[in-house]
């Protein structure tokens, strides 16, 4: 065990790619770490400007969530509206574009309270957590191949929250810690 | 904005390999939505058994993290430890392995606490949280590239973790929020 300490980060030795599909691309990547062991890795590359994911604050003490159907895991998820950042774009704007479009609300106020990966050992994703603030209805059609179910949610329910089996996200528990702290509930 | 309402899943059509590389497996589905919206995704086939992510627990109040080079964000990352629970594993023995080689502890009890998905959207991927209790030293050999540097953490101090520019999981603060419940810390 010890206190922390800067450690000199392995050399990139080579780096190439493995596999690409339409929306996936794995990197290989050789590195030499600084004891000398060369290791070949295999990451995944995300979108370059990351994505956001949106924790619309309706009043002091609701945030509104999403139930969406996730390919992924196969069923409907119970979590935060979340979106790429499309080229071009920064975080704010879309942020404010996927709030309209995910739950029907347009944000006076966001704001990055953090930024979380997802599997740091092998993804090079970031999600940018936004808080949107002063919302006013106004929707905006998005991609969405039906239309979101929108739930609104109390904070101090958090703890049925996250025993809820359709609560899923390891990054929608970052968002949801994140609004805690800040809302004084924890 | 509505109540939960069960939701049937959408019906697969077809689905196929679209990509594939040493250690990752890009699939495509067809999907059909109940309203006849027909989408075609791509998501990313998790390993069968899934990934544990222990937490161990040195005695009340104390956990232990590891720094460890994460390939995918490109610098080292402060976190829990964490592997694939390998082919004929249970999730249990895969955490009292990875206890071993990762914090040098052997776990006298392993609890599951709950499971997380990492992007329910495309990823079937899951990650078991386990709470190891009943802490020993005793170091099995693993497949790191360097020793991984052990921190021991005191669960009053989450503040300054979850500010730990280091620490950027969104299933570490999951597993740190559940942690922290667990010991009535919030």
């Amino acid at each position: 065990m010890s206190e922390e300490t800067p450690k000199k980060v392995p050399t990139i030795l080579a780096e190439n790619i493995a596999a690409q599909s339409r929306i996936f691309t794995v990197q290989k990547q050789k590195l030499e770490f600084s004891n000398g062991t060369q290791v070949t890795f295999e990451r995944l590359l995300g979108s370059k400007n990351g994505a956001v994911l949106i924790i619309p604050l309706l009043d002091d003490d609701h945030i509104l969530l999403i139930r969406e159907y996730g390919a992924g895991v196969g069923r409907y998820e119970l979590g935060f509206p979340k979106g790429k950042v499309d080229p071009g774009e920064t975080w704010k704007e879309a942020s404010i574009r996927e709030s309209q479009e995910e739950v029907g609300y347009l944000p006076e106020q966001v704001r990055l309270l953090d930024s979380v990966s997802l599997a740091a050992g092998y993804m090079t994703h970031y999600t940018h957590i936004v808080l949107a603030t002063g919302l006013s209805e106004q929707y905006a059609e998005g991609d969405e191949p039906e239309p979101l179910e929108v739930v609104k949610w109390h904070l101090s329910d958090w703890h049925k929250l996250i025993q809820h089996p359709e609560f899923s996200e390891g990054r929608a528990y970052a968002a949801l810690m994140l609004i805690l702290k800040e809302r004084n509930y924890i």
